[in-house]
């Protein structure tokens, strides 16, 4: 089993509630600063420190191909995971411009995609080309996802001792969305069709199509509810393996992670499952149009920070809200307090 | 009259048509970064350039006081309003953290604090030392509200002159919501109920008693409904004049100006009503917990980015907006496109 999970603690709720208190003597109504608020005390209970810092932030982007593909269940051929993969080291994709905006260490990694890629900016850690089609077999064995995993865990853990503190996982995978969607109804045993999105976009028709796809596979792999490790070998992909290794990796080093979108909170869930001591760690950066996305959510009993109909992946969710988590940080550390500053407090009647 | 409102032309529909074109040639399903591309194209629009530019962004705090708080509907005493200036300049309140946190050019106008207030960091410009306490007078005359217009022109278009390329309007004012929530009743001619909140959190009984203090003063004030002017002279605030004027001033420098909270989507109704064109240059920054910024929002036909339960003002919520508006001009300038990045596009089936 994962040696990981021994390591994760729960946060630190004592420094939480001083961090709490101190926020009510700033000069600001008790509470005006509603959610930022909330940021704060999470990071110090993360961190387990009163006046935490998240800069610079880490992303790190997973990418591996899914068997499931074959099926036609994406709007796009899969050879657009290897050509994105490229895309993101020549710097072109939508996460590149993001990260350089939050001042992101940066890192790609090839836990799966199909073909060979060859780039002395990638870290390669292929378990293997792609997973199999999960409607005729499991997607990988359990040996390739825990595999995948600790690829996961030490990506995370090396940005971290690189001076990452703050973690933003993102994905690339023609078909992830497929696999995250089945992920989903194994872990939730919902209703199949209200977890299936649009991915890439996708018609109606083919909509139907992927909620068919799945029920049949679910049918066919029978994942055992209460496995996580089952559920992620027998419909999960690598990079959604990645994803969940990295998280539990950051939360053994007391890092906070801030979770993207639908594949992302999927890897979340699984983590949690592992792990219940990992929900405390992740904030929801966004939540998306896909979907499956609001449910997932709802598992990890959280709210998002932002809305803003996006359904990229990549990270790029969770990127566009870092810097409204720094600015949490920023609040805590900077401003005065009624006293210091001289400020009269609020008329008590 | 004020001629500014001439020199306001519509925004330019035909370089947005162009980036909304262009958007869809970049490497991402079409549409999959939601609002984020709704924003790119709405800067476009503002400014006539295929590639903008929001960054440095400017923020201006225009602080006065209310002749209304006499009546005890702030949850802080009058005092606040210059205490708080004297925080702004020596950099302890929440708006000085988020300003330093995305870099921007930053300006404290004194447009009506009651107190004299002695500072070389602060722009003076006190059109009178507060309202008149509008239960039983006028707040302030019309000669006086056109003159705090022309102060916020002034300083908005004196900073963009400086360099600031989206600009942010905030305020300090014990009192001032009961002023914006007078003035929308009597633009909106809503029930009264619906557009008072808690301001800086008052209790239920004091809620009330704001509620009624606001209908006896449009009872006696009669301000008319289809008079911008003379709606912002009777009820209205000097920092909520000069907000309505930095708004006219900054669009009429075609400049993306990122509304606040509620006060200041208050100021932006009123620039509305003097010029219709104003609508297509603000961005509505977030949708605060105060109760009538909600109905604000709507009556402006707008979405909010950010909505984080703040209920803060000094133009915070706006400025935790900025870093995506930024992002949006990110993607449009840094990111390549299929045919450049030699990424497949969408199968046509």
């Amino acid at each position: 089993m994962l040696k990981i999970i021994e390591q994760i603690k729960p946060v630190d709720k004592v420094v939480g509630d001083e961090v709490r208190a101190y926020l009510d003597t700033l000069t600001k109504p008790q509470g005006s600063l509603g959610k930022l608020e909330e940021l704060a005390i999470q990071l110090a209970e993360i961190t387990s420190k009163q006046f935490p810092v998240v800069s610079p932030p880490g992303i790190i982007v997973f990418a591996a191909d899914h068997g499931i593909a074959s099926e036609g269940v994406s709007a796009f051929p899969q050879e657009v995971t290897t050509q994105m993969v490229y895309n993101f080291l020549n710097g072109g994709a939508a996460i590149n411009q993001l990260a350089e905006h939050i001042g992101a260490l940066f890192e790609i990694v090839d836990i799966g995609v199909a073909n060979p890629i060859d780039s002395e900016k990638l870290i390669s850690k292929k378990i293997r080309n792609g997973t199999a089609n999960f409607l005729y077999e499991d997607a990988m064995s359990k040996d390739e996802a825990l595999a995948a995993i600790e690829v996961g865990i030490e990506a995370a853990q090396k940005l971290i001792l690189d001076g990452a503190k703050c973690m933003i996982f993102g994905e690339m995978g023609i078909g992830n969305t497929t696999s995250s969607s089945a992920v989903l109804a194994a872990l939730s045993q919902g209703e199949i069709n209200s977890l299936v999105g649009s991915g890439t976009g996708i018609s109606v028709e083919q909509r139907e199509f992927k909620v068919e796809i799945i029920k049949q596979a679910l049918l066919k792999r029978k994942p055992n509810q209460d496995d996580a490790l089952d559920i992620l070998a027998k419909l999960g992909g690598l990079e959604i393996a990645g994803m969940t290794g990295a998280i539990l990796g950051a939360a053994a080093m007391k890092t906070p992670i801030l979770i993207d979108g639908f594949i992302c909170t999927i890897s979340a869930l699984i983590a949690v499952k592992l792990c219940e001591h990992v929900r405390d760690y992740l904030i929801i950066g966004h939540k998306s149009e896909e979907m499956g996305h609001k449910v997932a959510i709802e598992l990890l009993d959280k709210g998002a920070i932002l809305d803003l109909n996006l359904r990229l992946g990549e990270g790029t969710g969770a990127a566009l809200a870092y810097p409204i988590v720094e600015a949490s940080t920023k609040i805590l550390n900077g401003m005065a307090t009624f006293t210091s500053a001289g400020v009269a407090q609020k008329d008590v009647r």
